[in-house]
């Protein structure tokens, strides 16, 4: 697609996703507060990210923006000192939202706000509570199994406090106001696959989209899960309807293959895009309707705004027994995976940037190629030859309703042949812009 | 569905359907006259209905009412008095309509007014001359084999008068006009599936239906065959343009699976209804498109109406072998089939009720389900919950232009279900009602 | 479909057919000149054709009629004067629209003028050199290795001269104005499978029409590849408007299946009358989607004209291993494939001749059929007649909506089983024809 996108290029832009994901992976993000707000300045690092902060009891939407929750330390002991269960030693231990706590609590109550994975004993599980409040912690089965003492201590050093919800937003201002908005959350603590592979992806994809001038303007926004996307929306409601086409980004370094779940619309011009690319990838690869579960796409989905945009991914959330895990660690990441998701996104935005409306000026009976030097010279021959079909492709197709992207569709060729070939035909004179109504 | 249809209940409607048809089996009927007088009066202890006479030479459309017939008796006897086909022994041994007669008939010219079904020798047929002058009796193959004498004497007491086309209508007010019709032929001597199954379950779907308020007017009619539609469309003509369903029911019966025949419209409310109840039953069923041969949807669906009306079956009219013969009888009921008709009917009664547009309160994001009780309070899991996703859906897609039966159908959920969940949202003040423009 | 197609009659079409291939096979046609002139004479034998000339340098769309070719003689020699190759042998041996030579070249530069067919070594290519001044010579890969002289003798006797484009015209008048346009190429010499099976079935195709009175106007062009239709629409521009259907023909007289290819636009009337009469003949067949390569439908299907033309073939052009050979030849054609071609075209006329929109006279409830003689008078027997169910269902979707073709689609039914029910019913004063508004 583009000129540095040859092998060791790719294997560059593998192993930089792969070291900016364990940068991020120790840390302990939420959806408030420092471990969200140093994710962010890290990212600042490597694109120009504006950082909002909005104040905690903004409403948005019909919900509210929740104070910051700030987690010093949090552990369970034996009564005689020894810690068994440790903040310190995971990210995972903690269940999110925990308010403080510092007693002895008898193991019956103890149970009730323990949280394992009796399937896969060895794993810690991911548990939120952000609405109520309530404490707890996630361990593994192993752990609780070994937990017999009649009465442990009980500390969680933690605090909820007016302060404010943070996000990072990215523009790329193209040649018109038109948007493409990408989305990732970035909430999760030590999650590798989720999201800190969709992370890496969106950071990659942006950088490769401010190398040259686009048409469209590029919106990516890294924000905590629902209450932020909700927040972005509320705040920028007027200007939703400039969201030509969008993607949240999520799971995207795993080895399975590419899933896309499309749009609400179903037949959006994203849906389509994406599908286009994935079967001429020739990749295994699914393709899923919209369902009203999932990442923030539900919000960008809701009936009031219905905006173009689908989730890509690899292998879906609640798909991989390693989701919401601490399984979801570095070791399930793989290069190849991360530098594939954003091969076939750069060819996604290609399709997104190359994409309009041409007429042809000889719609009537094809136009002499060969006197233009566009054409094989000797007659009689079976065949035309590959680009000569897309060369007739589009002579043909060019009567200002279908779009190149429709003709790639129509002829069965590559976008990007399609879109070349535009191109030569353009030189030629052949070819020019529509410009709308 | 409705609360009286736990097991037990179930089977007192299966019995009190078997006892209707065994009551109604022996009686004559034809397209006008005693019998089918009789039967409609049976029906009246039941069910309201309305008892409309019309008299013979009344021009119906294209056609006109005919004569009354009547039918004292008929048989075949030997010269020396042996009676060898007796009408007194079974309703079919007469050809419908026949005119009188009593003479000796050469066995020659005899042979062609006689009619049998050579491949199943024990069965009787049923045959009709409604519209021509001529005689004629239906008998067993085995009887005609038997007839070897030269010459038989032939006694038809009968007569064709001026008097009137009877038909059965039961009105259940609805709060609407909005109108659904159920249509049953009644017409037909001793043929148990083909229609007195048919008339039973409508007798009982018009019980339950009557027991509750109900948002649509529903209209039963039991009539004769073609002529009796031909009529009631006549005398109905202005209000046709009310009915926004309705069902043709025969051969409800029979140990067969339910096949649907669809309105000529293909796609009208009742054909998806039906669809999505025989879909969701998980049981073996037949969806087929409308052809114009067939019952009285043959009127109803004629160009100049072109109602949405549907024919529900289980094994439809001459796809058993049993179909107007004498095997059509008692024997061939199912008490689990006439239940289980009557079962998926309800099911489509309470789509046809229970449809209808409602508009989320909150459609710019998700409304926070949390706070209003109607969502889990915990984070991190892999799935929602099935009744979570009925709400999920509801709420995104709640935008006024998918009816409740849309969203069942795009989720992929039952209609009941999606009912229910709109209940809870309409409860916690989420959604509204659409009032048409 | 007509009275004259017995077995004998079709025979006798099919030597015919033969016999003009046969007639037409040795003449030297191009796309100008006196081989393509004789051809139109011969056909102006059969049909009333108009043969149009146009002079050279005439601008036609984007391109120019080209100056007249004519080749008298063409040969390459060993010096010592043995022909080894001699257009005299076979009209393929030259490069279509050679230039003038006459002198010894060298082995070496020889062989870039030279054309062959390795993987079939005694077959002579076809080949065209039409818009490019070069010359050269078409040979079997066995006279090209038997070439081992240093340098040969090559002399053509070519000339491009000013003179003009021919192209045959036949118009059989209709009742109406619309028009159906038959095109056919006439510009390659010695192939007998493309074109001058297409021209042969033309021709009868045309005399099957002109024996009866026809609705619409059938054009009927004999033409040059390319810059023949190219000629022909910027010469009826205004007048193309009034074509309601199209075919070109081609390669007709193989042993293959019917392949049909279709319109541009897909879903034109010619696409679904052919597609009905392949699928109703139950013969092997293949309908392929438009695609801007092939034959004359390339221009007639360009975007400023969009015309509803198809291209039906048996094997298509380039998928028979003859295909622009020596082989395409004489024993190539199957008097049975002409026959068959033709047969299918005339049940395709007579589709396009007899599909109209007719309203039911009845069109409440169903009119009553039996009294007019048109319904079987016996009820009760379980399938109505097969003519009995083209009757119903033309009352049922007569609404002035459906076509009769579109009624035979519905139905299932072949079009001419539902034109002569159609005829009955408009004899029996139930159908009339709807005048367009």
């Amino acid at each position: 697609m583009d000129g540095e996108t040859g092998g060791s290029a790719v294997r560059d832009d593998g192993a930089a996703m792969m070291a900016l994901i364990a940068e991020l992976y120790p840390i302990c993000r939420s959806i408030t507060g420092t471990g969200l707000r140093h994710t962010l300045g890290i990212l600042q690092r490597l694109v120009p990210l504006t950082i909002h902060e909005v104040p905690s009891g903004t409403p948005v939407l019909d919900w509210t923006v929740p104070q910051e929750w700030s987690i010093r330390a949090a552990h369970i002991s034996r009564l005689d000192g020894t810690r068994i269960v440790d903040f310190a030693a995971h990210n995972l231990h903690i269940l999110q939202y925990s308010r403080a706590i510092d007693r002895v609590v008898p193991l019956e109550e103890l149970r009730g706000h323990l949280h394992t994975l009796p399937e896969t004993p060895d794993w810690i599980p991911y548990r939120t509570s952000y609405y109520r409040d309530t404490w707890g912690f996630c361990l593994t089965q192993r752990q609780l199994d070994a937990m017999i003492d009649p009465a442990y201590r009980v500390v969680i050093d933690a605090s909820l406090t007016d302060g404010s919800l943070s996000y990072g937003e990215l523009v790329i201002p193209g040649a018109t106001a038109d948007e493409v908005l990408i989305s990732c959350h970035a909430c999760h603590p030590s999650l590798a696959n989720d999201n800190l592979a969709g992370i890496a992806v969106a950071v990659m994809l942006a950088q490769h989209l401010m190398r040259s001038p686009q048409r469209l303007t590029w919106r990516f926004v890294f924000i905590p899960g629902t209450i932020g996307s909700l927040t972005w929306l509320a705040r920028n409601e007027a200007a939703v309807g400039r969201i030509r086409h969008g993607l949240v980004l999520s799971c995207l370094g795993d080895a399975g293959a590419i899933t896309y779940k499309q749009s609400r619309r179903g037949d959006a011009g994203i849906d389509r895009f994406v599908a286009h690319v994935l079967r001429h990838s020739g990749d295994p690869h699914a393709i899923k309707p919209f369902i009203p579960y999932g990442y923030d796409e539900r919000q960008y989905c809701s009936p009031g705004f219905n905006l173009p945009v689908g989730c890509f991914m690899r292998t879906p959330n609640g798909e991989y027994p390693e989701y919401h895990t601490s399984a979801d660690n570095l070791a399930l990441m793989r290069p190849a995976s991360l530098e594939d998701s954003l091969a076939k996104l750069k060819q996604i935005a290609a399709i997104i940037e190359g994409d309009a409306l041409y007429r042809s000026r000889n719609p009537k009976g094809e136009p002499q190629l060969g006197r233009r030097g566009l054409y094989r010279t000797m007659g009689g021959l079976s065949d035309a030859g590959h680009d000569e079909m897309a060369l007739l492709w589009i002579l043909n197709l060019a009567d200002g309703e279908h779009s190149l992207f429709a003709m790639a569709e129509r002829s069965g060729l590559p976008f990007a042949q399609i879109r070349s070939a535009a191109d030569a035909l353009i030189a030629a004179d052949l070819l020019e812009p529509v410009t709308p109504a």
